[in-house]
C-alpha cells in the first residue's frame, strides 16, 4: 500500500531552508529571554479535555483536536455525543498548560516564576492562505509579580529581541484595560456596555474616529456619551503627557496609580532599551482577550499590517483556575509570522560554519576510506561542516546543486590517491 | 472551576531544570551532526492515519491516538467502530513521517538527503516508571546512499556525539542481517524459520549460548543444524578476524561482498573516530524490526543495562510505500534515556553564562527604575544574565532559594541610592 504523501490537511513539511532559519530564531529566542533571567519549560501537546473547555480559551475551545479515549473506555455503544468518546486534546495555545503547570508544580518553582515557552499549538481552523493548523508560538510570562517590573521586563526582553533579529524602527503601543474602563466610565456609559464600546473602539485603524462615534451612535448609546467619549480621545494628541492629562482627568473614576505605573513603564523601558524601538501609549489599543487586568501591549512592525505580538496583565486567571491568587503578566511574539517575513525576504542565517564538500570516488577501497574519514574528521573538530558525498556521472551538476545549498568548498578524493 | 493540575495520564511537565539539560542536548545534536551534512527537518506530530497504520509500525500501531474528526465530518449515528471516527493520529515514531515527507519533496531534497529530526512521539503504552506516553526520539537518516559511507557516517557521528557529551568507552555493536541469515542458511536452518531463530538469538545476553542451544532444540529444530549453528558461534572468539573468517565459511550462502563491507565500515569508523568508543562486530545481534535489510547497530554503554540507541539499513521500505526504490539507512538515539542518566547525575550544563541578581527595593520610582535597567541591559548586551527581582522581606532566604538556582552574584538597589 502507497503512503498518503501529504500532511494531514492543514498542516506543513518543514523543508531545510526553513528549518535552518526557525532554529536560527529559536537559539536567539532562548539566549536573548534567559538574559532577562526567564527559564524555559515545555508541556505535553497533549491536554485534558476539561481543561481546554473551561472558557479560558474564548473561540479557540471550538477548534479543538480531540482525542479518542482508548481500550475499554472507547464505548461506542453508549456515547451519545462526541465528548462520551474524547478524554483529551490538543492545546490551543501555551497559556492553560502555563497555568495548569504552574498550579502543579507551584513548590517547585521560584516566586516570581519567569517562564519561556516555544512550541506548537493545533487549531482546526479553516484552511488558508499562510495559516495552518499546527504552528508555534513562543510565550513569556511572569507569574507572581503584581508591580510593574514584570511590564518593564517582558517589554525589555522582547524589544531586545527583535532588535536582536534585525526589525528596527519598530513600535510597542501600550495601554491600560483600567484606562479604557475609566475612560468609557467619565463618558457615563454603563458599565455593562464596555465590551461593546471596546469592540468597536477596536476597529480604530479601519474606520477612524468619526466611524467609531457613527458606530456608537448606531448602537443605540447616548448622544452625550458618545460625544464626550470622543472628545476626550481628540483632546489627547494636544496634550503634552498624554498619560498624566489622562490621569488628572480621570481621577475618581479611574484606579489610583493606574497612569504613574505607566508612566514608569514607558519611561524605564525608553532608558535601558537599546534596540531601535518606542515604547508608546495608545488609548485606543483593546485587545481581545477578555482575562487581561491590566496594562495591554502589542507590537507593531512598519509595513507588517497586522501585529507581530502581543501581551498583557491577566491577575485573575490563575487564581480563578487554581484557588492560588496569582498575578500574571505575559507576552507572546508572532512566531509564524516572523518566520514568514524571514523567508520571503530571502534572509540568510549568520555566523553558520564553513561548509565544504568532500566528493570520493565510487567503490573505494578500506584504506583510502580510512584516510578520508581522518580528514574530514579532523576539519569537523576544528569547526567546519564537512559533507561527504560519492561522486555522480555528472559532476557538475551534482556541484552546481550543492552550490544552491551554500557549500562552495569541493574537494576530490580518488580510489587511486595520484590522480 | 478549577483546572485538573496533573498533565493527561501518562504525560509529563519538563521541570526547569531538567529542561536546560534537554536544550543543551538538543544543541550539541544539531551542532555535531551538521557538522556532518545533516539538515534538521520536522514534520506535523499529527500524522494521516491510512499511514499509520500501514503495518510498517509493528506493535507501535496498536498503541496510536487517535484524533476525531470535526464538524460534519463527525457522524456517530453512522459509526460502527473506531476508526469510523477518527481521520488522523499522534505520530509514533519519526520514519513513517520521514518516508512520507521523502515522498512529498524528493524533487525539492538533495540526492542523497541526510536528515536530522528531534521531536515528540506519541504511544498509549501502559504508563510506568520512566516511561512516558509523549516522548522525544532524534533521528538521523541518509535517503538515497546505496554505499557503506551512510552506515560510516552514521556510526562515526553518532559516535562524535556521545563523547561530545562525555560518554567514555562505549561500544557500538555491528552485525549484518545477511549474515545472520547465512548462518542460519550455512547451518541448515529453512528459511521460513530464521525470524524464530533471530528471537531466540536476541536472548543470548540473558541466557547464554547454552540457554539459546537448549531453546532452539526445544522449540523443535533439527539437532544436527542447532549443533552446526552453536559450533559455528562458538568458533568466532578464536579467529583472528571473525568478519574474514565469516566470509570464507559462508562463501555460497552469503551475499557476494558482505564481509568487506562491514569490513570497510569498522576500519574506517576505527581511523577517523575521535571519541574514545569502540565498534565491534557482534554475531548476535539481532534487532527486531522486520523492514531491516543489510547492516544493524547497537549503542551499548557500560553499567546502562540497555541499548542507548541503534538502528540500520532499510532498502526496501520507501520503495514499498512511495514506489520510488531508495535505499535508506538510519541512526536513532535513545533522547530520554539520555536525559534520564543526565538527571541522574546531577549533570551540570557547561559554559552558561554569568549569571547575576540585582533585588530591588519595592515601590522604586520610575528614575530610579531606569538606572536599574540601564545597568541590567548593559550587562545582558555584556553576556550576562540577569535576574531582576522585588526584595522579600526575609532577603536571606531569598537570596538561598536564588542561590539554589546558580545564582551567586547579588547586587542591591534601594529607593535612595545612598543606602
Amino acid at each position: 500500500m502507497a503512503l498518503i504523501k501529504k500532511p494531514v490537511t492543514g498542516m506543513k513539511d518543514i523543508l531545510p531552508q526553513e528549518m535552518l532559519i526557525r532554529d536560527y530564531l529559536i537559539g536567539v529566542i532562548k539566549e536573548t529571554y534567559q538574559s532577562f533571567g526567564f527559564t524555559p519549560i515545555e508541556t505535553p501537546v497533549v491536554e485534558n479535555l476539561p481543561n481546554l473547555t473551561s472558557k479560558q480559551g474564548g473561540d479557540n475551545e471550538k477548534l479543538i483536536f480531540k482525542i479518542m479515549k482508548r481500550g475499554e473506555k472507547f464505548r461506542l455503544e453508549d456515547a451519545s455525543c462526541e465528548d462520551d468518546l474524547a478524554d483529551s486534546g490538543l492545546r490551543y495555545d501555551l497559556t492553560v498548560p502555563l497555568v495548569r503547570y504552574y498550579a502543579n508544580h507551584a513548590n517547585e518553582l521560584t516566586k516570581p516564576f519567569k517562564a519561556l515557552q516555544i512550541g506548537p499549538v493545533f487549531r482546526a481552523d479553516k484552511p488558508q492562505r499562510g495559516r495552518f493548523r499546527q504552528f508555534y508560538q513562543c510565550d513569556i510570562d511572569i507569574l507572581g509579580e503584581p508591580g510593574n517590573l514584570a511590564e518593564i521586563e517582558l517589554i525589555l526582553a522582547t524589544g531586545t529581541l527583535l532588535g536582536k533579529i534585525g526589525f528596527k524602527g519598530f513600535t510597542v503601543r501600550i495601554n491600560d484595560r483600567r484606562i479604557l474602563k475609566a475612560m468609557a466610565a467619565y463618558s457615563g456609559f454603563p458599565e455593562d456596555a464596555y465590551d461593546k464600546i471596546f469592540i468597536i473602539l477596536d476597529k480604530m485603524d479601519k474606520i477612524g474616529m468619526e466611524g467609531i462615534e457613527r458606530e456608537l451612535l448606531e448602537s443605540g448609546f447616548e448622544e452625550m456619551a458618545v460625544k464626550k467619549y470622543c472628545a476626550l480621545f481628540e483632546a489627547l494628541p494636544g496634550q503634552p503627557d498624554a498619560v498624566s492629562y489622562l490621569g488628572d482627568t480621570l481621577t475618581g473614576v479611574m484606579e489610583e496609580g493606574t497612569a504613574e505605573n505607566l508612566q514608569t513603564i514607558i519611561s524605564s523601558v525608553s532608558a535601558a532599551a537599546s534596540a531601535d524601538f518606542r515604547l508608546a501609549f495608545d488609548p485606543t489599543l483593546v485587545r481581545g482577550m477578555s482575562y487581561y487586568t491590566g496594562t495591554i501591549f502589542e507590537i507593531e512592525i512598519a509595513g507588517l499590517g497586522c501585529s507581530a505580538g502581543g501581551g498583557g496583565r491577566y491577575d485573575e486567571m490563575v487564581g480563578k483556575f487554581t484557588n492560588m491568587q496569582t498575578p500574571a503578566c505575559g507576552f507572546s511574539i508572532g512566531f509564524e509570522r516572523i518566520i514568514t517575513i524571514f523567508m520571503e525576504q530571502g534572509f540568510r542565517v549568520p555566523g553558520t560554519a564553513e561548509k565544504k564538500v568532500y566528493l570520493i570516488e565510487k567503490n573505494m577501497p578500506s584504506d583510502r576510506m580510512c584516510e578520508v574519514m581522518k580528514e574530514a574528521q579532523a576539519e569537523r573538530e576544528a569547526g567546519s561542516q564537512v559533507l561527504i558525498a560519492v561522486m555522480n556521472k555528472n559532476k557538475k551538476f551534482q556541484k552546481e546543486q550543492l552550490n544552491a545549498e551554500g557549500y562552495e568548498d569541493f574537494k576530490e578524493f580518488y580510489v587511486n590517491p595520484i590522480h
